[in-house]
């Protein structure tokens, strides 16, 4: 085996679930290669209980179809895979087929990197051949699942912080290097500051910060020395850890460093806690600070911090000004994985102008899926936003303007007369190429801050958020319900 | 940006935080790049509170320490890095000395992948001038704390199916490429049977598997002729996935295309559920296809399943014979990072012969490390595994045969005078050269099988789980004991 990042080269198209290759040789099989489907990327549930949501990872998704081929060397491979009778599981036409295949002509509409989005509502619709909509489900969803669950535990995380720069420090536990890279894109997103993964700053030009670890501190016989060495050496980067053994006479040795930097006309920057009662250190390392004349001097704390831990360390009055935060957002640690799902909503046989819809039902209510090729369309007022409505772009909105919550269509919601609307998904890509242009990652975080200071405050509270309306457009609930019925009634034995 | 799978490329060197750089860089200012350390990478936690961890990464860290080199372009970025005052962060002698490092040079010892390891013990322990040796802790605390945890998972998950096979199922909510193919590959480590990862299965050469999925049944209008068109596809790979509408009316319509299969000398490989109630509807689908003339034909289940679910699952009386596993799994979902940590032990003055041992206190007792030049005794008897001990290799083991918890001294385990012993660290890298050879994915897999069959019961169990023996050589713990007060009187203010 090569060297790491040699181990996927030359392509990734093979990563995919098996059974999307089976289906889409039983596509190529039973003469349905040239039929047409709408598949939409939804999740059902918030992560985290959070009220919003976090868009991102389409950059990479987009990017991910446009350059995906199935090499020879691919193909060669999935020519060795042997069914139950030993006999190959692919054709060698099916195979050949593959060869040509180019998913950049998948018709995709995406919301852009950074926009809140909500349950049920596509964060991206699919549209064309069959089998190519099918290869496509799997890496979506890696791609889209992960860094919108990242995204938004960022986004909780600086909520917290109320205006204080978050680091994010979670490349050690982060699960594989994508996981970290990812992870550290999607944190910047999500309103973070800062990264200390360096590559992720190259590759993504997010700024790099860190201080230095415990090892520094035990190089030296004595701490005092160990402080005194590291400002020597980088005197225009000195935040000192200084827990290594005794937290608050640590903070008495960065003190004496500091004032070694002062006297050189440079700045102690900091200084690090990492273990013990951080609420308690943090006011008793603050005192120590401003009594020796350094107010400026910030006190940085990690130790497994998350959205709650920094609400309730605000509340006990910690006087903590940088928060490093690791594992639990790089990992997204008390719900690692949004549950995105891929569902089909409509087929069109070749040569058939008309769309027939698809609905999937299930005796889990959140199961059951929603037909028809859908847009999402957000009201807003001048206050901020009322609500998002779910409509069938083919229809258009046909029915009175309220949005009906699909699980309980009791609970509806009226739009505001005086609301304006824009719709939330957008041409990402057409005719082999990506059309949405122009969305720096830079963009995508300023969105983020933009669209929460439009959601209503209840919607961002961290305890039992208040449900932000979402819901179908009236006729498309009409046509839900119908459908949903039928299928049930079909299925009785 | 180009292309997915160029995104690193050429190099992963800067996959690191920045605070190992501006240490090496602090070190190579103070005139200390030629002193040499002794780091340990332990855990201080099981994950899952689960009474082994299975270990696992081993091969990629070797791989990226033998293969890392800071480029060209890795420095010229390295040298846009500014400090507070503005001025560049690093001098450019260390960035030229930076192109010269190789990390190879480290001395690695490491226990072999599929190694059940325990909370404390040392997995890796890396020797070398002390730059180096911190430029390796990030990446191969990424490298090794994420597999380490899924193999754990995976070993778990297995162990509650009882010998029937699990399929590894997560690529969709994986943490990125790297999260799934890690995820994949520490799976099958763990005794996973197969992953539905087709990448995987080409990379790694493990088994890939499938069914299909709710999209090729929404295809036709009716779930029947979606399950014939499918045997006509794919003869040879029938497990028809029967939820999309009513599941037992699915298992009927399922038969009736393995009906057909078995008319063409093809056999109807089974059936998979997805949601509802699996324990019922896999005993009432085992009865319809078993008085169908199906006795042959297996319920496979999938549905956030982990080892917990399925050991209820089997209490109830389920007739589920393959078990597909996903999100919980490829994430660790209950624990989703191994708090993996890498600490300083031991420090060596450039010209000196004696090496200084190190340790780092806290006020959580888990926190504070042990010094030495570490190595782990496995103690067995031909009833199995006894107790390991942790001694200091450059003084071999003085003390008397038995071995005490670090945190409760008066917790001692002794070892049968007739017990035999292997030590489990082994040379993995010297002078430039990964020396653990002859290592294939399959014998790490079956490590896992082996050493289960000699670790007691009780420390298999998922509740309370009996803590396995592992304590510190006595000679050792008294040195520890010593220095841990010598450390805790000189922090005193």
């Amino acid at each position: 085996m090569g060297p790491l990042s040699d181990l996927y080269r030359p392509s990734l198209s093979l990563l995919t679930d098996l059974y999307q290759l089976t289906m889409a040789h039983a596509v190529y099989k039973s003469g349905a290669w040239k039929d047409e489907a709408v598949f939409h990327l939804i999740f059902r549930r918030p992560p985290f209980a959070s009220g919003y949501t976090v868009a991102a990872g389409l950059e990479n998704a987009l990017e991910y179809l446009a350059g995906l081929r199935f090499t020879e060397d691919d193909r060669a491979y999935l020519a060795t895979l042997a069914g139950a009778d030993g006999k190959p599981l692919f054709d060698q036409a099916f195979l050949d087929e593959l060869g040509r295949l180019d998913l950049s002509t998948l018709e995709v509409d995406a919301v852009p990197e950074g926009t809140l989005v909500f349950p049920q509502e596509p964060l991206l619709r699919v549209k064309g051949p069959v089998a190519a909509c099918m290869l496509a489900e799997t890496p979506l969803l890696n791609l889209i699942n992960f860094p919108t669950l990242v995204a938004t535990k960022a986004a909780r995380v600086v909520q917290a912080a109320k205006g204080e720069p978050v680091l994010e420090f979670g490349l050690r536990r982060a699960q594989g290097i994508d996981g970290a890279m990812t992870a550290s894109r999607a944190a910047y997103l999500g309103g973070c500051a800062a990264t200390s993964n360096v590559l992720a700053g190259k590759v993504y030009g997010i700024p790099v910060k860190g201080t230095h670890a415990h090892s520094w501190v035990m190089l030296f016989d004595e701490e005092r020395e160990s402080f005194q060495k590291y400002a020597e050496a980088m005197p225009n980067n000195c935040v000192f850890l200084v827990d290594t053994y005794d937290t608050l006479q640590g903070v008495k040795h960065a003190i004496e460093a500091g004032q070694w930097l002062k006297a050189r006309g440079q700045s102690l920057l900091g200084v690090r806690l990492d273990s013990g009662d951080l609420a308690d250190l943090s006011i008793r390392a603050r005192k120590l600070l401003d009594d020796a004349g350094f107010p400026e001097a910030r006190i940085y704390a990690s130790n497994d911090l998350d959205e709650k831990i920094i609400e309730s360390l605000k509340q006990q009055g910690a006087k903590i000004a940088v928060w490093g935060v690791g594992t639990r957002l790089v990992t997204a640690y008390d719900e690692p994985a949004l549950g995105g799902v891929y569902k089909l909503a409509a087929v069109r046989r070749a040569g058939e102008k008309d769309w027939r819809y698809r609905v999937k039902v299930s005796e889990q209510p959140a199961k059951t899926s929603t037909p028809g090729i859908l847009q999402v369309r957000r009201f807003e007022t001048p206050e901020g936003f009322v609500a998002d409505g779910i409509y069938d772009q083919e229809r258009g909105w046909e029915g009175a303007l309220e949005v009906i919550n699909p699980f309980d269509p009791t609970l509806r919601w009226p739009i505001p007369e005086h609301a304006t609307a824009h719709d939330l998904l957008v041409p990402a890509m057409r005719g082999g190429k990506i059309v949405l242009q122009g969305e720096s990652l830079e963009q995508a975080r300023q969105r983020v801050g933009q669209q929460l200071e439009r959601l209503p405050a209840g919607t961002k509270r961290f305890l039992n958020a208040h449900l932000y309306p979402v819901g179908l457009e009236p006729k498309l609930q009409e046509l839900r319900t119908k459908m949903v019925l039928e299928a049930r009634k079909v299925a009785k034995p």
